[in-house]
């Protein structure tokens, strides 16, 4: 085994940078014996240089970004800093210095891949990022190699532990939107503002990561279409698992006919589905692929130890491709610029949540109505009563959402018709 | 894009193979991207050259392999064949002559596994094999990187389609094995001698493989403990569900302070563990590491294309490896030899199914002979009658697999004792 030491200076020690730090020291050996030469880091950017920090030395403590990029001992940049700036002005600037780089950064990465692929092509080193999507659950690299001999042509997934731990404990105790959100705060899963999660767009930089390296095409948060789980009642909970489905927040990203259809919203989506079963903070990406068929990928979507897993796998790569005198060998793989399918677009079936008035004639009405929209409907449950009001469910044969939003707009102009109260799709698992 | 084709031998054109080149074809344009080159099939070893391939030309078929091996334009062999020879002299020809080989043959890799993987290093070439277990599912490749990290402590597997169809069929609608067992045959899933699948002989081959990565020592298949699924009977799959949990036929693998405790055998697995919703041909390998805690990999474990999915995933890695000048990046990963746990040191709950006498006092007598063994009855049923006998099931507590035997020993020599009519595992998926 040649001793070259493998240098790693680390920018950040917050949750997943000491979470780093305690990974490399308690697996050091194994870790040495899989690159062929120890991993140790030399230098961490802290903010505070004067604080203690175990497993660390205070003269590897320093509070100049230079001092750790300038470093020409160093191999590896670690970027878990989290946030856009100065994240990413850090990166490129180590990237620009020939470090490789590894970050768990899903701001950065989502909105600034390109550049930073560029810049790590153009210096011949490594730029890798499976921490910043799903947590510890291997997924860049499974799409990136694992299923490279595929088309894939859909990724749906569960990659926001926040919202899938509010809707599992709406599932399981009937709770209202409002009392799962104090409960995520006070297990300290969800922050004081909630509004990166429960509004969508946590989920919304993942899926852009994701559906980029699917299709092979750089896809960005804005290219996303987002509704987050803020409207979702008990209510809509309860007849999806009584109509057979299980309420999730999805991230979905297909490569359709009329372009990338990208987007995040709650879902209905089949009890027997493998997504289905993932509960609480648990995550989860479905793959599906022209050969390898349907695969699902499945683990802790955050946390310190399952981030520091998937960071320390990118370095433990990265030290390898050192001790082999390689580098940039998988980098950017987003080989052209395909065009976006716009979300009027896309299509599927939908749930529907109504208060009509209760006599005689009025689901008549309201089927004529979208019907009249060329919006066709698979079943209807009118079930209870809400003060003076019928609480009618609806289910839609798959429909385009322009036609829908067309069908929502005539019936909420209905005289008969008191409120929509909801609109969720359904995501029936089918090819479309 | 430098233009160097690279070039693929391939031996043995079955399933698989037809896979492997329908795949190479379909996707040639996006693998060439990735690659940087594009991955050509050079010559294909058949066993009857003047019978027609599609997608191949006459001068494409040899019949005799140093034509294949032999070639000097070849990069890469790929091996298909399946069985134990000539597959593996084929392969460790390929590597002396310095050929990478890609294989998706378990047998020999649970074999043959270090001699194999000695030859590749030697020759400086690569050797990989992520179809040889889980067909399509990523699995080798993240044991070896993606969790890299990780100290793995447990790893467990539904990792044979037949028997989890078979089981899910019996599940599902109370079959009996015997007609579980045909249906499968006549859906295709089943061989005409179904020994290797529902003997758990198959699950043994890939359990091997997965322990030697996960805990970085050799384990063979001849150190798996091996129980089928031939006497599951519908009655034991009826009370699985009663008590909240799953018949399934697992490869389970973990490190001990006993040692290395592998073992395929039929278990009970709770209801809400992410294997017991893995249905029909189905697959999934649940991995439980230090630092990631649980993850699972799910998918379809054979079938012609998702097995040429990961066949052909492995080309294309190694084809990245000779388009950047770097081999061997990761080899054998058996660092050191751990000693096995012997089967007599396992220990787990157990359910336990007993026709006994119906009179008075028998259930007493019964948990007093467990208890004098120091097994102690976590839960005890007492439901129907078969012809003038009670059936009573039992779960035990946390017991060693000796203890038990002791006392089923004891058991089955009381007058009161009929019959006992089975003895399963339960997998809590608690850490031991």
């Amino acid at each position: 085994m040649g001793e070259k030491v493998i240098q790693v200076g680390l920018l950040g020690m917050g949750t997943v940078g000491s979470g780093v730090v305690k990974l490399l020291a308690a697996n050091a050996q194994d870790i040495a014996r899989k690159v062929g030469a120890p991993v140790r880091i030399k230098k961490v950017l802290v903010r505070d240089p004067e604080k203690p920090r175990p497993g660390l030395l205070p003269d590897q403590l320093v509070y100049d970004v230079t001092a750790v990029i300038d470093d020409a001992d160093i191999d590896i940049i670690v970027e878990v800093m989290g946030g856009e700036q100065p994240a990413k002005d850090y990166i490129l600037q180590a990237l620009n210095r020939r470090k490789h780089v590894v970050t768990a950064n899903k701001d950065v990465v989502a909105k600034y891949g390109r550049e930073l692929f560029a810049a790590a092509e153009a210096n011949h080193v490594d730029f890798l990022f499976e921490a910043s999507v799903g947590g510890g659950i291997p997924i860049i690299r499974p799409l990136k190699q694992c299923l490279a001999a595929n088309k894939i042509s859909e990724v749906m997934g569960i990659v926001n532990g926040t919202t899938n731990y509010m809707l599992t404990q709406m599932t399981q105790h009937g709770l209202d939107f409002a009392t799962a959100l104090r409960q995520a705060q006070a297990a300290g899963y969800a922050e004081a503002d909630p509004t990166a999660d429960v509004g969508g767009w946590d989920a919304a930089r993942k899926i852009a990561i994701l559906a980029s390296i699917a299709f092979g095409t750089r896809v960005t948060v804005d290219d996303v279409y987002v509704e987050g789980i803020t409207t979702i009642g008990a209510e809509d909970i309860e007849y999806a698992c009584e109509l057979g489905y299980v309420l999730k927040l999805l991230a979905v990203a297909k490569e359709t006919d009329k372009g990338i259809d990208v987007r995040v919203h709650p879902a209905f989506i089949p009890h027997h589905h493998p997504l289905a079963a993932v509960q609480d903070v648990f995550n989860a990406i479905y793959v599906r692929g022209d050969a390898v068929g349907e695969t699902m990928f499945y683990g802790r979507g955050a946390g310190q130890m399952p981030t520091a897993s998937a960071v320390v796998a990118d370095v433990i790569d990265v030290a390898r491709d050192i001790r082999h005198h390689v580098s940039s060998r998988i980098l950017c793989t987003c080989y052209e610029q395909k065009p976006l399918c716009p979300i009027e677009q896309t299509a599927s079936p939908y749930y529907i949540r109504l208060l009509v008035e209760d006599k005689p004639g009025v689901l008549a009405a309201i089927a004529g109505a979208f019907g009249a929209q060329q919006v066709s409907l698979h079943s209807v449950i009118q079930k209870r009563k809400v003060d003076n009001w019928a609480e009618v469910v609806l289910i839609t044969y798959r429909v385009s959402h322009a036609s829908l939003r067309l069908a929502i707009n005539t019936i909420e102009g209905m005289s008969i018709v008191s409120k929509v109260q909801n609109v969720i799709r359904v995501e029936t698992g089918e090819i479309d």
